[in-house]
């Protein structure tokens, strides 16, 4: 199966698009979670946030910004997420990096489930082994 | 009250710092939703989307994805999920944009709760007309 963002961005499929330039791409996704959903994706193929090179990615993150106003108000939204899911147990479908802008209402249902335990604030010595972690994996990279 | 993350940026909070250049700042997150859970900010202080610089917000992003690789490796996690609430209906509680970086494993309890009825597949004219919507209220502001 070809990459469904692909063939869009290619015209082999169809999509309600509201924006493009040369390396992004934003469309309506075709199964939204509140009303108003869409999606903004790097117009190369890229798996995920570790795959896309990081100003290929600004650049989706930038279009979304600079579209966020027209979403709120096109949509009568009373805020919005942006979310990106990157590998299956953080729940990405489709393996080409994508954006939500998620219009947010009262009541629409949509949301964070957040693990038992949450609201725990570990010890100042736990977070800086932590960041201490990443700097030595940044380093290495 | 002052702004908390403005006091992180200034040095007069504490904070486990992972990253930072002139505009961004990377730190971990004091209560953590999933372990090794940062955040990524502007150094000036913007309130949301809707208040950011569109390049400043890329630059965030920009600064997420390269960290991405790191933090997926000094956490052990098998994906991420990268996040940023807007405004009070999207689950927003410090008003400083700040985009979430959620290091994710198998059965850790995170995860988006969607709307009863998600699923539901608009016909074409419907997210068409969400399209026009959106790229006349860009086109107006």
């Amino acid at each position: 199966m070809p990459c469904p963002f692909c063939e869009i961005v290619a015209g082999r499929l169809p999509a309600s698009i509201v924006y493009q330039d040369d390396t992004v791409m934003a469309f309506m996704d075709q199964t939204p979670m509140t009303p108003g959903h869409l999606l903004v994706i790097p117009k190369a193929h890229y798996r995920d946030i570790f795959d896309t090179p990081p100003e290929i990615a600004g650049h989706v993150m930038e279009v979304a910004a600079r579209l966020a106003p027209a979403v709120r108000q096109a949509t009568a939204a009373e805020g919005l997420n942006l979310h990106v899911s990157n590998e299956q147990v953080a729940g990405q479908v489709v393996w080409h990096l994508h954006l939500h802008i998620l219009p947010r209402r009262y009541g629409d249902g949509f949301g964070l489930r957040v693990p038992p335990g949450y609201g725990h604030r570990p010890d100042r010595a736990e977070l800086d082994e932590f960041a201490r972690r990443i700097q030595a994996a940044a380093g290495e990279s």
